[in-house]
Parts: structure tokens; C-alpha cells; sequence
């Protein structure tokens, strides 16, 4: 594709910069239909698929004279779909997409198709929040991480307020930066916000691996993702917002091993975090919440909210209800949602939807 | 790869959530003598190559017993490097590796290995500066963009403080995240401040495709990017930023066709822009500036720098040559820097260097 350089009607001098050296077919083509065409050029290839999350997903290109494999799929509906494509069994992403699922290994691409009229998690025209990045050296961990914060509408002009404060993490195979680019927290909360809804509130997300890869000393992923929380993000995060700092102004939740942090690190920090959520969570043993369990008088003075939901379809579901059977067991109050879906992101949009309204009021 | 869940010492409830589908082979791993292996796990590939940034750059990878393809090359010299995979003639990124080089059609991943000591672009033990991401409806495109601003360290804490601020435009091939992502300006200018060399500086980073994709109407891409940033992007960051407004305190720099649209927004607002800065640019042609050649004195009055460079093995070197002679020619002032290397990175993050400490001074 030439890219015009000269401003107005003038001719350019020259051409424009050289080509990308192999033609990109362009990928994906969203009709106004929402029908959806994905190329690829492989020119040796033997067999090439898409294979996406919406209904009935996977799909078998067809190469044409130029070595484009190509097909067309759907109606699709409105959502943020991930999907990849699967070359001779390599599962990679769309080449010719620039939005990325962020993970770990990253072979995700994201097909986002808005709504009409739009969806909670789309871009709307409301006020709008700003996400913060932030590189930093966590001195409990010893080495340079990454830090995602959101702030809402107004935060910046309202210069002698406070706000309370939710830190969210992401699963397994994701990052700091999964929640916005792909779970699009920052536009829900933008639109519960606008509708009065939700309160204004700073979330902070962090690299939920908290341990190097490769071989493991004996320390767990949980305790030192926890040292790496109360010692370096929590001080760093409430010396450069301005946010509140008592338990009641904070609240700790996150998803499949993030739901596992925060279930385990908020239950056990109640004097921290007065709002304590899991979504689709690997959830603690009761080992590892004793103290939080067998006092339940003081547990249930503490919490403001113990809110735990899952899929009717996650590999989780039985754990999760296991744990509220614990919960209940033990007289720790609490709300558990289960709803349609299974292990996957447009169940974790939902719930951020549902959750967030709940929190600080 | 399985990650504990428990807190402390306690053992886990359960296994930890399911291990992605395709168990991936850790790539890239850097060992202590900066010898790097790069892993793609492909068994019916014919043939997978690595291609790096880094001299001698391409290696043929082999494949193990397990279907994992694998070379080890270096040691490779301290830098951010660019290197894609093909995998039967498919330019992909490292699936291994979620540092992925920001751009149109995502082909590219970074291997960043730092200096020690470290380099100018190398995250270091000083104050850092924050990046900000937004969403903003350009009125004057009439879609949905994306705009990355870097506020320098102690923004915050200087309530009655207003920066000056520098327009930074990417290349043809990158967006508005491949400054910070790869280029790393943020830490080469939170170096430079705690040096003392660079002046505090607030810095906004467009998309620089402004017509969309695909059939393009008769207005050329320049001068629908001038469009959004005259009419859309400088009126928000000066609603939502403490900057200054009068043409000293506003530098425009750009890289390749970020280049071209500098020049030419640029010398076509000396009112709005005093600094004027092209690396490796898609030069303006003689006519897209008429009125700024042919009016040297006024020219000459209103310019604080007009600052040129090109790699002296850039491809776009002689156009820029051709552009410095018009500029004598006009008797319009200038600098030109002509220093080794191509149309890449590693030049552009040297030129950044070497002209931040120069801007509003």
C-alpha cells in the first residue's frame, strides 16, 4: 500500500518509503454485514485454518493463484473475539492485525466488532478515563517490572479528592496489560461511570507472574507476587495517586490464578482489603485461609463484599463449588454468581460489569 | 508450565488451571554471555530461520526429536533488536517471546538486551516519567484513534508548572505505541533529564496513518494527519495537559514518513511549531513548501532548529541531500547530521539522543 507525503494537492517528490518486503493481504476484513474475511499469504503451506471463539469458530482457507489463503466466516456478532490462525499445526497470530491479545506467548489475535447500539465494553462517547504505564524496579523481586493504572473521568481535575483503589489481575496466560487491551476494563468503567452506575475508582494490574520463568526456587508464584504487592505496587501506587487508604477504599479481585491471588492475599489481609473477588478462580485450599475461616465473626466485621462467580461450563466450576460449600460451611459471608460461559473472557467482561457497580458503595 | 497457587508454605487446593494447548519451547533464552537460542515448536515445517537485527543476523534453526526447531547464535551485542521468524517462508513473530515491535502487520518481535553499564535506552535507577494511553473521537476523521503522551518525571508534583511539548511520529510500517514499545523513548528521555542534558518535556505520540485503510479518497494521508493533529489532537493535549502553547514551547519530529508529515506540518506552522525535525525522512517536495522556502528572513525568524538527519546507508539518504542543498540554496538554517547505519532503529534512537538535549533550550 503507497502512503501519500506531500501535504495538500501537491505531488510528492518521490515515491513514498519502500514496501513491507512480502505483500500482506489485508487481515481481517470486517463487512458491514459483520461477515469477516482472514487471509494469509504461505505460499508452501499445506493447510491453513482459522480457528475463533465465536460460535462454530474453526474454519479451513483455501489458497488462491497469488498463495493467499482466504476465507469468509459469519455473521459474526458483536463481541471481542479472540482467535488464531493455525499454519501446518503452528498456532500464531494474524499478521495482519495489529491487535494482539497481551500474553505471555503470544498467539492470539483480537477481533473486536462493536455493537449498535454499543455494547457495555465498547468505546462510547462519554468521559473518559487514561490508562498509565509504568516500568519500575520491585525491590522485593529484584527486577524491572510492568504496571497497568487506570484513572477515571475527572481524576486529573479533581485535585483535592481521594478515590478508591482496584487492584485486578489477569490469569495464566496473560499480563498487566490483558485487562485493557482485551478485556477492555477501561471503556466498561468508563461507561458504568457515565451511566452513575459505578464510582469513580483507580485500578491498578499487575504482572501476575511474580516469578521468573525457568527453573522455581521454593518460594510459590502466590507469596511472591503478595511480597511484590504489599511492598512495592501498594507504596508506589499510594504515593503517586491519590487514592484512599484504608481497607474500606480497596479491593482486591482477579481472574482463574488471579482469582487464586487475590482470593488468598485479600483473605488473608483483611485489614488491607475490604472488598475480595474471584472470577472463574483457582481458589485457595483451606489451608491456606485457616486463620480467615475459623474466625468468622471477625472475618464477616471486615468484609465489605466476598463476591465469587464462574461459568456453569469452567473446568473450575467444581472447585469454586467446593469453596462456597466451605464458605457456607464456615458462616463467611458471601455472593456467588454462576452464569453461562465457560473459562474465557466474555465471562470476565460480564462479571466486571456486574462487580463493579457493587464496590465502594 | 505450572504455577503454585498457594499461599506460603501451604500445598495447593488442586492443579493449578489448564497448561496452554500447545506446550511451547522458551524462546528466546538469553544466557549470561549473551548467547541467545530461539525455540519454535513445528513439526511439519520444511524449514524455520531466524532473522535478527544483529550483524550476521540469519541463522537456519534445526529440529529436535520433540518437533522443537532451535538455533543458538551470539553472543549478540547490548541493544533493543528487531528479528522475525519464517517458518516455510511465513515472516512470524516469536510466539515464545510477548515483546512484540508495534505495527500494521505484526511480523516482528524485540530482543532487548541491556548494556553494563547500561545504555541510553536502557530502564536505569533514576526518576521515571509516565506513558499515558487514550482514546479519542477525531472530529476531523471522523473515527476512533489511539494516542500515547509521555509526561516527564515529577509532572505530577509540579501543579503550577507548563511543559513544552514535542509531536513524535513513527514510520510507515510502526504505530503509535512503537516509540515507547521499541524505541524506548521514555527511558532515553528519563536518562537525559536525570542527566541534566534534556529539558522536562511532555511528548505525544500519534497514529500516523490517518486515512484509513483500503480504497483512499483524493486527500492525501499528510494532510488528513495535519487535520487531526491541528484540529483534534493539539486542542485535547492542551485541554488535558500542562503545557505551554506558543511556537517555543512545541517541537514536531518524525521518523521516515513521520519525517515527511514533520517537515511538512512543521515548516507550513512555524506559528504553531519553532522546532522542526526530520530522521531518514520522506522529504517534502520543494512545492508542499513553497512559502516557508521562498521567504528565507521570515523563515529564519520564526525557526528555533530546523534539525535534519539520515543514515549514511539509508535509502532515502540522497533525497535528503537534495533537501539540505535546497535548504542552502534558500538560505534557510539548518543542521544536518549524517552518521552511520540504515533506515532503522538503532539511528533513530541515536538521533533522538542527540536532539532532545537540544529542544527548548
Amino acid at each position: 500500500m503507497m502512503i501519500g507525503l506531500a501535504a495538500s494537492a501537491q505531488p510528492p517528490a518521490a515515491p513514498a518509503p519502500r514496501r513491507p518486503q512480502m505483500a500482506a493481504a489485508q487481515s481481517p476484513q470486517v463487512r458491514a454485514d459483520r461477515r469477516v474475511t482472514f487471509r494469509l499469504r504461505a505460499p508452501k503451506a499445506g493447510e491453513v485454518v482459522v480457528s475463533g471463539q465465536w460460535p462454530n469458530g474453526r474454519a479451513t482457507m483455501a489458497k488462491d493463484g497469488n498463495d493467499v489463503w482466504s476465507v469468509t466466516v459469519g455473521p459474526i456478532e458483536p463481541g471481542v473475539w479472540e482467535y488464531s490462525l493455525q499454519v501446518d499445526g503452528v498456532q500464531m497470530i494474524d499478521p495482519g492485525n495489529p491487535a494482539i491479545k497481551p500474553m505471555r506467548e503470544p498467539r492470539t489475535s483480537i477481533l473486536h466488532l462493536p455493537g449498535q447500539p454499543p455494547l457495555l465494553h465498547d468505546f462510547q462517547d462519554v468521559p473518559h478515563g487514561v490508562v498509565h504505564e509504568h516500568t519500575y524496579f520491585s525491590k522485593s523481586l529484584n527486577r524491572v517490572r510492568e504496571l497497568v493504572v487506570y484513572t477515571p473521568p475527572g481524576y486529573e481535575k479533581q485535585a483535592d479528592a481521594r478515590f478508591p483503589t482496584l487492584y485486578l489481575q489477569h490469569g495464566m496466560g496473560d499480563n498487566q496489560a490483558t485487562w485493557v487491551v482485551h478485556g477492555k476494563v477501561h471503556w466498561i468503567l468508563d461507561n458504568l461511570i457515565a451511566q452513575g452506575r459505578a464510582r469513580p475508582m483507580v485500578i491498578v494490574m499487575m504482572d501476575g507472574h511474580a516469578a521468573p520463568r525457568g527453573p522455581r526456587g521454593s518460594e510459590s508464584s502466590t507469596t511472591a507476587f503478595e511480597r511484590d504487592l504489599l511492598e512495592d505496587v501498594m507504596p508506589f501506587v499510594e504515593a503517586n495517586y491519590r487514592v484512599k487508604t484504608d481497607p474500606a477504599g480497596r479491593a482486591i479481585a482477579g481472574l482463574s490464578m488471579g482469582g487464586g491471588q487475590s482470593l488468598t492475599i485479600g483473605l488473608n489481609h483483611l485489614d488491607r482489603f475490604a472488598w475480595v473477588v474471584g472470577f472463574s478462580s483457582a481458589v485457595p485450599s483451606r489451608e491456606a485461609i485457616a486463620d480467615t475461616l475459623n474466625d468468622a465473626k471477625a472475618t464477616n466485621e471486615k468484609l465489605k463484599l466476598l463476591w465469587i462467580g464462574c461459568g456453569n461450563d469452567d473446568f473450575l466450576r467444581r472447585r469454586n463449588e467446593e469453596f462456597i460449600s466451605l464458605l457456607k460451611d464456615k458462616d463467611i459471608r458471601h455472593e456467588w454468581h454462576l452464569i453461562d460461559g465457560n473459562h474465557s473472557w466474555p465471562v470476565w467482561r460480564i462479571y466486571l460489569g456486574d462487580l463493579a457497580p457493587k464496590l465502594f458503595q
